[in-house]
């Protein structure tokens, strides 16, 4: 079976080597020629346009985009429409908005094509050797593809999920869950390095991953990031975000369901990416108003 | 060796069993003498109170307390006294307050006494099948009985944390991930519960344990609740706690240190328990007093 992959940035790269081990004919695409050139000494058949692309694949094309989410999902998703047959099926595998995977599934089946919405977890080295995916979008058209979906994921780590958008849903929502899991960690860890105890971080984590109740993905990658570095201290505590934890808890406030520690998980990496912040102005300024406490000044 | 165990409650009853299939020669005692009755008939020797235990103690006494925190480990410690000897080893397995821990320790050590905290996680099961210790007191105690905590563990699961106290806070702490990691996966499956998709949760559940960021036991667990009742139809969604969560959070005030999401982890397990909330009535009239917003009446 052909499948066609446009975007070879880390994920999309080892995707189509993913997908290579597990004997498909990959054609992949990318608007970077460096990527293309290094994927073709993969091995792997390459295009250096999508017009390429979709000339290169025979019957019915199955074509994954695996690129930034937002507007450039729906600039590649134009461009290919001239180069398409009906009932020729994308993939989107991004970390694509649910609400914009609806809306691409119902217009691209005014064009008669089909559309897969794939969210995909377990990172880097999951696109590499085995990822967990989870997809939305008609049965039919996910058991024409659902060998595909079982061969890159590691076992049982694929789902039908339903209705167009349900796999990017499932997705974000699992991010929600990651952002309050790693918060908690990194809460408990900040005791330990502020008690009076002399914790040893990286091997209370490879304690906390044998037999503990808290053992988990996340807490192996905390024992790897202190066996690195035991105290962190090359790094900053800043914490940026890609939106799904956002997307998150917007849909918890528009569903009104009270989800408080997704969203202080949110606000935490908000602050961390503050120096200082205007409400700590105000409050100090109040204190000092009605109590004459003293405020700390700028130079 | 022979290690002496009071309380034989649903752990230290798995524990001395998990001794004993480590070829300890054990002696257990309860103050329920049902639970006496029901391990000697385990093929374990049994004593009916702590002067009995402790003549069946022969050399240097290691003496496993696993009864409730609290003023019962006092008592128990107070009523072991008189049948004690020099360099004797008590070991604390319960979920002890880190600073009842440390003010154990001295007391003992003014008597002579040796001992060791001993925070115990894996549940149940972990008693009876390997558990994951955490062992805080002096370091030559520590070793003279490194051997017991390393056969009842499962593999690479005890960690001598350090000074005394340092066992019972690491589990504290490991306590309080444990409650904003729950909160979390609880949070998101709120999400799905709510949302416009038909989201299978024991499936996904299962899917997000196979490759996926959040894989954890605490997600296996979630599976497991969700295979026997796929929507907890059966439950009330009422947390209870047992205080290490409280504690984690105290300690984190006392330090100085935002902890907002293991905060909110325990707000909402108070919450839980609330049929309704003063705070909501306080909000509802002043919505009404301002903005003549209606209220819903009590009948």
């Amino acid at each position: 079976m052909q499948v066609g992959i446009i975007g070879l940035g880390k994920m999309g790269f080892n995707l189509a080597l993913n997908l290579k081990r597990n004997h498909y004919q990959v054609v992949a695409q990318d608007v970077n020629t460096d990527f293309v050139s290094k994927i073709g000494q993969e091995g792997i058949e390459t295009a250096y346009n999508v017009e390429e692309l979709c000339q290169k694949l025979t019957g019915r094309r199955v074509i994954w985009l695996m690129v930034p989410a937002g507007e450039i999902v729906d600039a590649v998703i134009v461009s290919l429409l001239p180069y398409l047959s009906k009932s020729d099926i994308i993939i989107d595998g991004g970390n694509s908005n649910y609400n914009d995977s609806k809306r691409r599934y119902a217009q691209l089946k005014e064009h008669g094509i089909d559309f897969l919405d794939c969210g995909t977890s377990g990172g880097t080295s999951g696109a590499l050797n085995g990822a967990c995916t989870m997809i939305g979008g008609d049965a039919d058209v996910f058991d024409y593809v659902a060998q595909v979906f079982k061969d890159i994921s590691v076992e049982n780590g694929f789902l039908y999920t339903g209705a167009a958008g349900s796999g990017h849903f499932t997705k974000m929502v699992h991010n929600g869950i990651e952002y309050g899991m790693m918060q908690s960690i990194a809460e408990g860890f900040e005791v330990f390095e502020h008690s009076e105890f002399d914790i040893d971080f990286q091997k209370t984590a490879k304690l906390f991953n044998h037999g503990s109740v808290v053992r988990s993905w996340l807490m192996e990658l905390t024992e790897n990031a202190f066996s690195k570095d035991a105290r962190l201290d090359g790094i900053k505590g800043i914490m940026h975000s890609s939106g799904e934890g956002k997307w998150t808890l917007e849909t918890a406030l528009d569903l009104g369901v009270p989800t408080p520690v997704i969203a202080l998980s949110i606000m935490m990496r908000y602050r961390s990416q503050m120096s200082d912040t205007f409400s700590g102005k105000v409050v100090a300024a109040l204190r000092n108003e009605f109590g004459g406490h003293a405020v700390e000044k700028n130079e």
